[in-house]
């Protein structure tokens, strides 16, 4: 996760990310379920035991983290477009029907093709220092011979618009103070424009994280097609802060940019779809998820590799167990979610007449470290069934429920439209640390975290779709 | 700091990284001086409060960063033999005698001159990847088409010799575990000597440091002239693990490794020196000090920028406060310490006639973080005196002891012969995750953390100067 233009759930990114403090209960959180409907929930306690179990100390102990591990050593980078995620997602399916899956298959879309080609930046005045840059996703290419101007570099868009007049000809930088990602990424994504509108020749943009190793971090950013295209690449925290510092002190700062970046004509991907099919009520659908594409720096592990994986082993858990719940469990792998969650796009676009159908959606993208509950949207009497389901899972410590208006990146599709869902709430307060980096690698993840995350998240999507009553929508 | 094979206080270095939890005082850590000592040490309270008052709160509150700041931002890294280190020092004997101090000179020492060049690795069997590295102090290159072998990644020197009939020929890829710095640089240290003594052909050895966002650390090693040199480098906490996981798996994994690293003769440096005279025994010596070299990447804003900048700043604070104590306060800006202590030794070897002189060393080169005391090395009573002086600093919270064998890392050239010595303890529980990484930036450092370690300092060596007394050795 995710691209910035689909932010719809601001609010709830800064509450995930700061998801350890949850705020303590009051008298509207309080449940009024009908006593059978709650009876009915506890009556899973045995199932959800045994899934537990057989998940985080049984034969599945560890099989998250071995699988994932395997997947992204084997692969690497995924981005859109490239060799390497249709291989990921050839593997995938192979790997799925092995698992004894229904329905195993793959649902072609078309997706954006942007490659980043070589880049680099360079310090030339007033001292030489290379500045490691990653373009950000959509950028264009620099001319042949680079761009090669003197900086402007401010802290905000205020600040930009207060020397609006310094800016023609400049390559801007943007140092903005990091708050939360939710707020800091408008920067990532509109510093091109209102650069370019000013008359800035190109953009570099400090890294959205709260904490650096000197590591750029990507992400995709958005033209306006109203706006002349400049190239835009991410520099560093402690560059922009040098930089920052330096043109204070009234330097004259210039810099070389290089960057062959290009978006090619677009290609054909496809979101990977594997279910259980439901026992008694196989056309209703409860639908997990995760993203298999990520970055093209890293393993993408975290990003979203985890959530991919915690998904589809969640049905393969099910299915090792002999469970049949009585709707369809369905886990879909969409491609290109961070290009601007084109694969779920697509995915909603060709799945509109099922809609009615589709019970409740859950969604993995903001890490999967250990886990705590779930985020979720919906109404009412749907966040009451899901916090009784949650406390099946007191033994694992992943009780915590937190409602928010829209939840998750690529089911937002579907929340922002009043679809009940949830995403996966966890122990995520350096995910941006890693995230969009050469960092998001396996060493990010961990065995036991894994574990329990694929137990939450196989036990909450198989009482959902085997209760006998389905979640209410709003 | 520091290199492998000065490591006499390897100890010392567990305690001062995790200097956090100082150890309960127990009977003999007792102290008994003689009452006028005490009464004589606690008259010093009202100067004390006035250095302390003036670097944290008054005119020179924020100075130690803002100079700091404007020395790295100024002249970037400093690695010996290099211009810029060169032009570093010639700033600096401007800037001290700027400041009025006295007999601002250089002292000429001959230095060691490697040059890193270009450096490349690629990951090209089971599949392309880039892995980035730095070459490791002292490396020698590679020829000009690369080396491109076979890997053998081991974690442990152990398991090397395991395997030793499978290391001819090949890349050796060392993934040890990080326990501590102290221990785990010897594989950074030794790694080519054992992997060459096996008849391998370039080593890559895991960075030493507990945490990583793809960050390589370079760092110093040594060769043995009775073995073959052989190319080394730094790869990443993320790529060491991931290619260890990968040769477990039973994967052939090939690496093109290329680098233009090499040792050009000797080059010319100097320690940079700025006195208080003293006003009643001015041969008599209270020395503090740090280095003003680094390594080639980032800026050595902490690796040793913050413990040089303590240091010469606590005189300036001193003359700016008209103060002078009895014994002449010294400062010593080393240069060549990250080649083995090089300007140290040679400033030792040419003041060896006045060492009976030297009543105190103290040194910070280990962070420059939130202050917290002293890490000392003398006898039970210099030690009694010294807690003595840091109650001083109570206002401030820096009245921790710890006492080691050795403290230090240039001035362990004179506290491992029993000279009273001492190094700044401060809240550097993450120094490792900079340490001779791009990411050695002014971000790391903090103003106000910076104020209260130079006035930590500056309280600290003042009053061990002024003293009537001398501190006694062992």
């Amino acid at each position: 996760m995710l691209p910035a233009r689909t932010l719809v759930g601001t609010l709830f990114l800064v509450a995930a990310v700061s998801s350890a403090a949850v705020p303590a209960a009051t008298a509207e959180d309080e449940c009024d379920l009908p006593e059978e409907m709650v009876r009915e929930i506890r009556s899973y306690a045995p199932v959800a035991d045994k899934i537990i179990r057989f998940v985080t100390e049984g034969k599945f102990k560890g099989r998250t983290w071995n699988k994932l591990a395997g997947f992204v050593d084997k692969f690497g980078s995924r981005i859109a477009g490239s060799q390497n995620l249709e291989n990921a997602i050839d593997f995938m399916l192979n790997e799925l029907r092995k698992e004894g899956l229904d329905n195993v298959h793959g649902e072609e879309v078309t997706i954006p093709h942007w490659v980043r080609g070589r880049e680099s930046a360079k310090l030339l005045e007033p001292r030489m220092q290379t500045l490691p840059i990653l373009g950000l996703g959509g950028s264009i290419a620099t001319p042949k011979e680079g761009i090669t101007a003197e900086l402007l570099v401010v802290d905000s868009f205020d600040e930009l618009h207060h020397h609006k007049e310094q800016a023609k000809g400049k390559i801007v930088v943007f140092n903005e103070n990091y708050t939360t990602y939710g707020e800091s990424v408008r920067y990532r994504d509109y510093a091109a424009v209102e650069a370019a509108k000013l008359g800035g020749v190109a953009t570099l943009v400090r890294s959205v994280t709260g904490f650096s190793i000197a590591s750029p971090h990507t992400g995709w950013q958005d033209y306006d097609t109203n706006v002349t295209q400049i190239p835009t690449a991410s520099i560093t925290i402690e560059d922009a802060q040098m930089l920052s510092r330096m043109f204070k002190r009234g330097e004259k700062l210039k810099v070389r940019l290089y960057m062959e970046a290009k978006t090619l004509p677009p290609a054909k991907s496809r979101n990977t779809v594997a279910e259980i099919k439901g026992k008694e009520k196989a056309d209703e659908v409860v639908l997990v998820s995760g993203h298999l594409d990520s970055w093209d720096v890293g393993q993408g592990a975290m990003d979203d590799g985890g959530g991919a994986f915690v998904s589809w082993l969640s049905l393969a858990a099910i299915r090792k167990l002999d469970l049949r719940p009585r709707r369809t469990l369905r886990a879909v792998l969409w491609t290109a979610e961070e290009e601007g969650l084109v694969g779920a796009a697509s995915y909603v676009e060709k799945h509109k007449s099922e809609e009615g159908k589709l019970n409740f959606v859950m969604e993995s993208d903001e890490g999967t470290f250990t886990p705590q509950g779930l985020v979720f949207s919906g109404s009412k009497t749907a966040g009451c069934i899901l916090k009784e389901v949650l406390k099946l899972t007191a033994s694992i410590n992943t009780t915590n429920f937190q409602l928010e208006k829209n939840v998750g990146s690529d089911i937002t599709l579907w929340t922002s439209k009043g679809l009940p869902g949830a995403s996966l709430m966890n122990a995520n307060e350096k995910y941006f640390w890693f995230h969009h980096s050469a960092g998001d690698m396996m060493t990010v993840e961990e065995p036991r975290a894994l574990d329990l995350c694929t137990a939450l998240w196989a036990v909450s999507s198989y009482v959902v779709a085997d209760l006998s009553f389905g979640i209410p929508r709003n």
